[in-house]
């Protein structure tokens, strides 16, 4: 800490969230000999002997993370969960337990706690993860709630972000922005019902993106998958800040670019719907909004014929140098260069 | 969830905390078989094959577990470890990694976060521990600090709350109830400095209180030397809320009672002091006030030697039926029963 700091003053807005983590924890010096891996990959892995041990947390702050106007306490309490499940799994891992603290203001009921709670438990059910830890405090402000979650993995079968190659074929599960424009509805819903309070939502054509938003699931199926048919994915990460945003860090630590093909990337029917009627391009919407808890990988050719089996995932691209960059490949042949932009910026 | 909670509303302050997280994690059935001890002890434990994995988790909020007017940022940064740490050392492990997540509001600068995490980082220096994860986001209001620490124990060496028999000797690290009394000195001084902005607080002659509050240190040096003389304790906890409610703790969790010896808890000369002139008894200063991070423990009669030859620890009483209760004994032989309050009740 130089003496000059205490003259100094930058707002924390000046720099971003991977910017801000990297600057404040650039010096954390790795002494433990069990540490494999620290910050920089969407969980932590500690050498437990005859296998690695995954660590990842996650915070959650009401009115930046969640709005308690449109979000069920036991929703948010499940989706808590799954954020952090699917970070683990996205080591190519299988969670095993979490630890959950929460902060509340008095504003909160008993009753209100054991909704929460009721979303954690069947999180943890149907992931057969164990709750094992955590606090209960009280907060100033709102409700917080910090999740940490453990889990293993084989040490032969960890993937992390840094492993792909070129020539790797990129994929990515299920579908994409539906998260995104669950939230905008919802967003809009709210507006119309604090102006107009007699009028009542109409949701239920929107089921599947208020669930895709509400009611996330991790892609426990795909590492299952990954295990029965002997695959190892290069790379991997959890689609949390949007595809773009993640073929960024994937292309960043594994010192690669990427060639996406436009019309293989997997968009609902009811996404692509919905982005129309809110005047957004589907595949910008696909591209930049986040919270979908997809898992995106690269694997080798020789695994190509294996993918191509597997349920709910699209073949989206391939790897190429790193001196390529990162483009979208239009229908027409055209190729767009990628941004990195992520949900945040995506809102402006 | 039953249909009758939605017409119910209980408020979360007449369940306290410890009633509170059992109250909603009752029904957490444990399903890994590597998952030891779930909720209930300082750290979870989680078989690992050669060792037992030790998580304990910790969350920290600004206005409820401390105030930043006579807080540095570096200190707090610096205790949150310290805090999470104690516990892994509760349960004869030696922690080895942490996660911090960290939610700020906009009034901080990116330099105070770099005061918060120089602490961090000292803390990760000196207990040879890493920084492996973690997460920065906005709050609406506030500071929220919440650490995971993982740590590891040898199988055989592992020491839970529920280890002690009648017979036991009971020993206590330190000396207690300086934390306490040191946020009661600064409370004043904050209470004179906010209606007589003028007058200087005069704190050098309590440097060893105020230290006790803001940089309390884990007790590393005792599992080193209960490892380096073969000593395993029957049962241990550390002391974050009080003696008492802590014996109360390793009580119920035995099904043992205790005797304690009034005048063999103990307690530094400027406790004594400072508790005189702020009008409280020492000795109700020593059993109910918390955050001094010392370590409670229990031993076997065989293990008396080694203990009476290690520094800074005092032997304080013995483990007796639980029909018998929890009692202290004066000086003049009068049994006075002790009562499970912790600090926040002991503040009314």
């Amino acid at each position: 800490m130089e003496d000059s700091n205490q003259f100094k003053r930058t707002d924390i807005n000046e720099l971003g969230e991977f910017t801000l983590i990297d600057h404040l924890t650039f010096d954390a010096i790795l002494k433990q000999p069990s540490t494999i891996k620290g910050i920089g990959d969407d969980a932590a892995v500690i050498d437990s002997g005859d296998h690695f041990t995954l660590v990842s947390t996650d915070m959650l702050v009401e009115g930046i993370h969640f709005d308690l106007a449109y979000t069920p306490l036991k929703h948010l309490g499940y989706k808590s969960v799954i954020v952090n499940l699917s970070d683990i799994y996205a080591m190519n891992g299988i969670p095993t337990q979490i630890t959950v603290s929460i902060a509340i203001s008095n504003r909160f009921s008993v009753e209100a706690l054991e909704e929460l709670y009721a979303g954690i438990h069947l999180a943890c059910d149907l992931y057969n993860v164990d709750l094992v830890g955590g606090d209960t405090t009280s907060s100033q402000k709102g409700l917080i709630i910090s999740i940490t979650a453990i889990g293993e993995v084989e040490k032969t079968k960890v993937v992390y972000r840094s492993g792909a190659n070129i020539g790797d074929i990129a994929c990515v599960t299920g579908s994409l922005g539906g998260a995104y424009l669950g939230l905008q509805m919802l967003e809009r819903e709210k507006q119309i019902y604090q102006e107009h309070p007699s009028v009542q939502p109409q949701l239920d054509e929107h089921e599947y993106l208020i669930g895709r938003l509400l009611k996330p699931e991790a892609r426990k199926d795909a590492i299952a998958y990954f295990e029965e048919n002997n695959v190892i994915p290069s790379s991997m990460i959890d689609v949390s800040d949007g595809l773009s945003s993640e073929l960024f860090h994937l292309a960043r630590q594994s010192g690669v670019g990427f060639i996406i093909d436009e019309d293989m990337v997997p968009i609902h029917i009811d996404t692509q719907k919905l982005a129309i009627d809110f005047g957004i391009d589907p595949i910008t919407c696909a591209l930049h909004s986040g919270e979908d808890y997809e898992l995106l990988f690269t694997i080798k050719e020789k695994d190509l014929e294996a993918i191509r089996m597997m349920p709910d995932v699209a073949i989206i691209g391939e790897v190429v140098s790193g001196s390529e960059g990162l483009h979208l490949r239009t229908n027409s042949g055209n190729k767009h260069a990628l941004s990195a932009q992520g949900w945040k910026h995506f809102e402006r």
